[in-house]
């Protein structure tokens, strides 16, 4: 690496020793399929015996989806300076489609590149950019339609199964039947599906040609809910170093895809650090750093100027950009009688383009030049929508569901080119107003995926807006999004820190799995079952580290009974060592053992019998600790 | 006051000062009606002027539901060891059907007052129990149902209207249609209303006659949502200063209710602290403390001891007692196959008395004698749900559906006897089958309210079940569950301390107001309304007091924007202040202003002749700050 860059590469040094520490009571796995060159990494949860109070037992380990790629692995050896392996480099290579280009060919990626100024802060370890070969399209999507199953493909259809096949045990495979509202989830995902979903356009696989490090997943409403993180800096706050922290912090957390936000200077050299030590798709809003490019003066952007961004950007690695294309001229009066107007940045900027220029938008106008640049790296589309609703006031207007239309379109056009798309929703919207957007989503855009931000049920919760809108995300979830998208407590505060993008992220985790387990995605169920097992049978370290976040159950633990010889009580401190409902459901349990308790009769008859004998016992059911 | 328990009243004047700082931008009003001696505590949030910029207007205050009593007024004098005044004595007194007891009536009490040794933690300034007159029935419901309007129904009325009738911007007013599953809202509350509701059943209004000091509301699906705080102290942790402590804190926050669910010593002594100082409903579960007292043994429980417990609780003044007489013998072999049995206490009592005892237990065959003691103190029901599921798999099963039946079968019990009654309901339920809850339970009792712990909709994140409960304690509360019993962040892990009472309640105050714009009740959009309004104009101070916790949204702000000068800025730290996208939306509302923007065509037309006279004014939309 370049000598120049050293104090950057010291503050790199200094992050990875925290965010990198394995997660309690888990180890890495690789599950390997089909094709030997596909090997999917998982978390798998090691659990201990059952004590002999509740029947003793073996409890298998659990696997669980892991979006943490290498960092929480012991075994691996990480360098953000050199960045993490290229998983899917001889993929890419194999399929002949591709070639390595000689530089970057975006006018701006260049210059960053030839100016000596930026050597102390620029990735020294960069690899050639990749493109498709002239005409050539290099899409899942179009691959799909072909009939190929990709690397891709296989490595996601391991990984969304999450060793489903291992579960053995009934009590753990239980599940209550899921009410879907039309989703079409099989038992058991396989490659075929995969290729499928892609295929008819209802699940994207965001996966830039350039960012071969990236583990392949998935997003369509027939698979597992996504969580995207947003991290990035912006003028007033935060440096390079402390985005890539945020990034594998927020993949600690359970972020599945992470979009990098940034609007101050060095964006470019930001992108580069995050994509480069990404095991998750970096998305990005390619229109923030055009601004820049124009000293923030939207009016003057242009096509040209756009245009070579995305190419900047593509080459880079993103995988998916979002593109505010949908904001047309006509809508945008449409928001004049709102009560918080355009929040959206990308929306905002868009509209005074239009008003300035009194046009529809290059973005608009330039769609199908936009989607020649994404087949050929494999960008996909999040497109924007510009006129979300800021307030609950604004929410399922006519500026909402106008964009909502254009956007339908704007996939079809899409589609056409077989470029992968997903459509961003939502904002502020309370819950009787929630499933109308997913139903026009799903009618307007053909089941592209769903990709929204909340949305936040109540505008009145300041500093509390991930719960505000972790309501809503579990609601439009259950109801057919594919992907969930953080908010933070900073929501319309401030930015997020380390600590914020923690507990945003729990709470979409949160939100994410209570939608698989509404719509019934199979084996959903299964780590509830383990969970509260766990927890009926005092397995304290169980619980914790089947739970999504094993520090915050074990220090909630301490600061009550802190003592080690707790972790193994059974007891717990809400109702003391003396009493304990869960200790005499064990004795109902006993009670009920071996004989029949089908019919009331039958339980009344048994229960005569056996009460003299209970009582004769003493009626104990404290076995000495 | 007794000089013996100076060392608690010094641990009560310490606590005083951190629990009752007034609520920042906010100030007590009483607001009157009809009748001259009822004036209701309002909070009014107090609005700066619109900026010139966005058109200079005055913003009037928003009076906002208060639970905070007192403790928040900087006109009243606090005094833990003296009570809060007994606003509700000459209502109770004047209605000429109760008469003083000359001394405690139940043993447990007596004894406990005789006791020198409890001097030191005795809450000194007690008035003397009332009790209805022989033959006398002083419940709500039985007023109600005589047609006769109670001071306590107006005082609800005037307090449910949040002085909506000063709304008078359109505005403000403007609300979404709500989807109600068949609520009957008005579009605005009288007291014949309440009386009404409370008549045939559908609302409560907890107020013990020994219980003065409380503040009038109510609980029905037909008003706004409310919310109940658990506190307590355990055999493991917390003294009678803090529980007095985290009453006033989580009234601040918003607990409509408090339940006091302490299991330790002196739960009388703590009791009585609390109601003295609580201006909200208290409720309990007698049978902990009937546990008590009888060293933990539940098969040496007797009708006698409960019933002593009743009278000690009544007389102290709780308001609603949680009684588990919905656990029949028949029921408890249903609980055997649970994944975790049986987890709520007071059913994992009365579980073990039965198998003890081979018998219906002393609830179920006491029914109509507890009616007897609720009715003669005006103490309501909440039917316990001693079967509830603690763990996703469980949920919706045959052992709780048994149990909800029976309820439904008490309710007209006690309804027959005029006692108000309320059902407790869920516990762990996927959001899929939510509804079936509420359904079942309008269906089994007769719209009697529902009163539900969450539900937490998975089970695998503890450290975060107030965000898994609040999802589902939203959707219950859409669906029409009439107050929502909190979860703190400590559930399943210790005991809640203040930060984490503070937590629970923020989110169940967020869950119960999007449950109340998701009803459409009338009114509940006006806070959104102001409060985006206020964030759409920058007035940021506005921002945080409209908002449910001012204090947190001030301190995020502050954590990216410390300066005073930023709380006047017109951008905020996500953006910077070179691009906003509130700013352009203005723009946007400029240019629209003045034309009619009602077609495409239209609009269109006008942008035209628009656009160059926008650029040749420069294009600018950032007025210098």
């Amino acid at each position: 690496m370049n000598a120049a860059s050293s104090e950057l590469a010291r503050q790199a040094e200094q992050l990875s020793a925290d965010v990198v520490r394995p997660i309690p009571g888990s180890r890495k796995i690789h599950v390997g399929g089909p094709r030997a060159d596909v090997r999917v990494a998982m978390r798998e949860i090691v659990l201990e015996r059952t004590p002999t109070l509740f029947g003793g037992e073996d409890n298998p380990p659990l696997a669980v989806y892991d979006t943490s790629g290498p960092y929480t692995d012991p075994d691996a050896s990480i360098d953000l300076t050199r960045g993490l392996p290229r998983l899917r480099e001889r993929w890419i290579a194999a399929r002949g489609d591709t070639h390595e280009l000689p530089a970057l060919t975006s006018t701006f990626g260049r210059k960053r590149e030839a100016d000596p100024k930026l050597d102390a802060i620029r990735f020294g370890n960069r690899a050639r950019p990749r493109r498709a070969l002239p005409g050539a399209n290099v899409t899942q999507m179009h691959y799909a339609r072909r009939g190929i199953i990709t690397a891709e493909m296989e490595y996601i259809a391991i990984r969304e199964n999450q060793r489903l096949e291992a579960l053995t045990d009934a009590g753990l495979r239980a599940q209550h039947p899921g009410q879907s509202f039309g989703a079409s989830i099989p038992a058991r995902i396989t490659a075929e599906f995969v290729r499928d979903e892609v295929a008819r356009g209802r699940a994207i696989i965001p996966c830039n040609i350039n960012h071969p490090e990236s583990e392949p997943m998935i997003i369509g409403r027939n698979f597992l809910t996504k969580v995207n993180a947003n991290i990035g800096n912006s003028a007033v706050s935060s440096g390079i170093a402390e985005e890539v922290e945020k990034l594998v912090w927020a993949i600690r957390w359970g972020a599945d895809n992470v979009m990098d936000l940034s609007t101050g200077k060095h964006i470019h050299e930001t992108r580069e650090w995050i994509i480069r030590n990404s095991p998750v798709p970096i998305g990005t809003v390619p229109i923030y750093q055009a601004l820049e490019k124009v000293g923030g003066r939207a009016e003057e952007l242009t096509w040209e100027l756009f245009r070579d961004t995305l190419i900047e950007q593509a080459e880079q690695g993103v995988d998916y950009f979002t593109i505010h294309a949908g904001v047309r001229l006509a809508h945008v009066p449409l928001t004049a009688k709102r009560v918080t107007g355009i929040v959206s940045r990308g929306g905002s900027i868009m509209a005074k383009w239009c008003l300035a220029h009194h046009r529809e938008s290059f973005l608009y106008e330039h769609f199908e030049d936009i989607c020649e640049i994404m087949k050929a790296y494999d960008v996909a589309f999040s497109l924007g929508d510009g006129l979300r609703p800021g307030s609950i006031a604004d929410a399922n207007d006519a500026a909402q569901f106008a964009e909502l239309e254009t956007l339908g379109e704007l996939t079809q056009i899409a589609w056409k080119h077989d470029v992968q798309t997903m459509i961003e929703g939502p904002g502020h919207v309370p819950m009787q107003l929630i499933k109308e957007n997913m139903d026009r989503q799903l009618a307007c855009c053909g089941e592209a995926p769903f990709y929204t931000l909340g949305p936040l049920t109540t505008d009145i919760a300041p500093g509390y807006d991930h719960i505000t809108s972790a309501i809503g995300a579990a609601l439009i979830g259950w109801y057919g999004t594919a992907m969930l998208c953080y908010v933070t407590p900073k929501e319309h505060l401030g930015l997020p820190d380390k600590h914020d993008v923690r507990e945003g992220l729990m709470a979409y985790r949160i939100a994410a799995h209570a939608a698989d387990l509404a719509k019934g995605h199979p084996g959903a169920q299964a780590r509830d079952n383990a969970l509260s097992k766990a927890r009926f049978e005092f397995r304290w370290q169980d619980q914790f580290n089947l739970g999504l976040d094993p520090e915050r159950a074990r220090e909630y633990h301490d600061t009550t009974l802190p003592k080690d010889a707790h972790k193994a009580a059974h007891f717990c401190s809400m109702c003391g060592p003396q009493f304990c409902s869960m200790r005499i459901t064990q004795d109902v349990r006993d009670y009920a053992a071996g004989r029949e308790v089908a019919t009331a009769a039958g339980i009344a008859a048994g229960m005569r019998e056996k009460s003299a004998e209970f009582r004769a016992a003493g009626g104990q059911v404290y076995v000495p600790g």
